[in-house]
């Protein structure tokens, strides 16, 4: 099992997307935030996609060099198309818009239609809290999804993930969560494994609750719960449905679509600069006041800490830093051979 | 039990709070929110209210005709001081400021500091869908709540609450929910009724699940769950700590302040005027289409229906525009007994 340090890991998938053709600035795009996403300890979100992104560019559903167009343009508001390009470069250039209009007035607000999957959400709100703005994003499926709203049997929601960050003086404050009971990447992992699930994640097509994740991906086909379970899964369902107001009505993305590439997404993000809003030293005060009192906290049994959102990332961030990423053999050898098939030299890296 | 129509309630409040020496138009404010979360179902915001804000006045807590400062003001943004008026005085002026703006590029987002409750906020965010924005608000308690966050067990967040609207060609979304698992006005009812509660909305005050609202409201206290509860509370954690950003270190409210009057409030809100961002009438045409296919999903046993963000709220409006809103006993002595005291007429609109 080999292990990559960062830098590793951002050339690896470099190499590979400019064997499959794909303009240099772009493969930097998405190469650095599947790298980073390893580095936070998202390996689903991480150099494993690289197999399904080239297969994505193979079918055209991806359109390496595609322009990313300006549809609205205004002081405040950015409307963008993105031509279905990689969904990274498309939302990298979104939020680089966002800052530059946002530096200016002290709010930005900026949507993305024919995009595909931009990965992970806290990268982008990340960065954003790192400049000094609070920044809230949001994506949405405008295909199908895997989500039963609730009182609902059937997939008809996707996970449609809410991402909220904002600046602090310890770390940066970087809240990224789906609006459903738990990701599909979950399920899958304890579905190969062979594991059972907590009950209150899904429900089996029945509309009966299960913790055989199987009950997910066989027919009749389960649907995931959506946050909050089947005790408060209207408040799940709310953020999600709003989520797909935000994310696809508003940009013109949409949604019930089965035209589109699958895992599309409809995009928004909000940004405000904070020193443009308050006191950047009373600010940094609070902060600080809070997580000491939100630290504090005595502990629930079987707890041993309270964390801030974002914190258990920074800390997976700071050992990956030390120990670099172990890449499972599996996941090696399909990068191994996909690099062959493409002619990608990759020799230096692993 | 004696039922008003919602022109009675209102006219019922501004009686009282005119005779409780608040000046005609903040009485107006105050009188017509609470009629309105009356009209909607919610009467623990309703008319209730009257004998808490005429004792906070007396008080103190509560500055009638105080003025509403602009702290910071540019195209896009507004920070407004509330200096303790009522919180719906402030968050009404708040709103027509923010629509004001986003009218002009788009967007607005406002901050609200130094402000009392300012009531339901489905109200305020309603309101600005029916005019064209799609809307987002939250407001923090700064001083002390009743929420343990999650792996905690003790009350640290307040409920928190988010608001999201949204235009739609049948009826607003309209989505507003409390980051917790449940408010603290459900407990209320459930403990004066002596009856017990679903698992996973409260902890005792030794962090065990209960099933007992006395655990709430006696010592040890116990402490309100987060959304999602102790399987998915990292999440309604996350929301609420996110909501204590923008709501109370943004607006310059602050967090863990116990030097403000109970029930004070900061604001966030952002409205984007949705005919500045894309075409309404494709935008109205995949609202339609999603109703609809939300609506058609096979539903899970015990459930009738799939409901829309505001949908109950609308039909209840709907019941008591024809029926009425009928006052329990104990309120309608308790709001003639403050009437009498302040020596306020109210005996035609009984």
């Amino acid at each position: 099992m080999p292990t990559l340090s960062e830098s590793q890991l951002a050339e690896l998938g470099r190499r590979i997307l400019a064997a499959a053709k794909v303009p240099e600035s772009e493969c930097d795009a998405v190469a650095t935030h599947l790298a980073d996403s390893n580095m936070v300890g998202h390996d689903s979100h991480g150099v494993m996609r690289l197999m399904q992104y080239v297969e994505f560019v193979e079918q055209g559903h991806v359109k390496p060099g595609s322009p990313i167009d300006t549809v609205v343009d205004t002081p405040t508001i950015s409307v963008l198309d993105g031509n279905f390009n990689f969904g990274q470069v498309i939302a990298k250039r979104g939020l680089a818009v966002g800052m530059e209009k946002a530096k200016q007035l002290g709010t930005a607000t900026v949507f993305v239609r024919n995009c595909n999957h931009i990965g992970r959400l806290g990268a982008y709100t990340e960065e954003a809290a790192n400049a000094g703005f609070a920044a809230m994003m949001s994506v949405n499926a405008p295909g199908p999804g895997g989500v039963a709203p609730f009182g609902g049997m059937e997939r008809r929601l996707g996970t449609n993930p809410i991402s909220m960050a904002a600046p602090s003086p310890n770390g940066a404050f970087v809240l990224d969560m789906t609006t459903s009971a738990t990701a599909e990447g979950k399920l899958r992992v304890a579905h190969q494994k062979g594991e059972s699930i907590p009950e209150g994640l899904i429900i089996d097509g029945h509309g009966n609750p299960s913790t055989n994740p199987g009950d997910y991906y066989n027919k009749p086909y389960g649907s995931i719960l959506p946050l909050g379970g089947s005790l408060m899964g209207h408040k799940g369902t709310g953020l999600s449905v709003m989520v797909d107001v935000f994310c696809g009505m508003l940009s013109g993305s949409g949604v019930c679509r089965t035209d589109l590439p699958r895992g599309a997404n409809g995009v928004w993000l909000h940004l405000m600069q904070v020193d443009q809003i308050t006191d950047l030293a009373e600010y940094n005060g609070w902060m600080n006041t809070y997580v000491e009192s939100l630290k504090s906290t005595p502990k629930r049994p079987g707890f041993s800490e309270i964390l801030m959102p974002g914190e258990i990332e920074r800390r997976r961030r700071s050992e990956r830093e030390q120990s670099g990423v172990p890449i499972p053999d599996e996941t090696w050898r399909q990068l191994t051979e996909l690099a062959e098939r493409l002619g990608a030299d990759i020799s230096q890296v692993g």
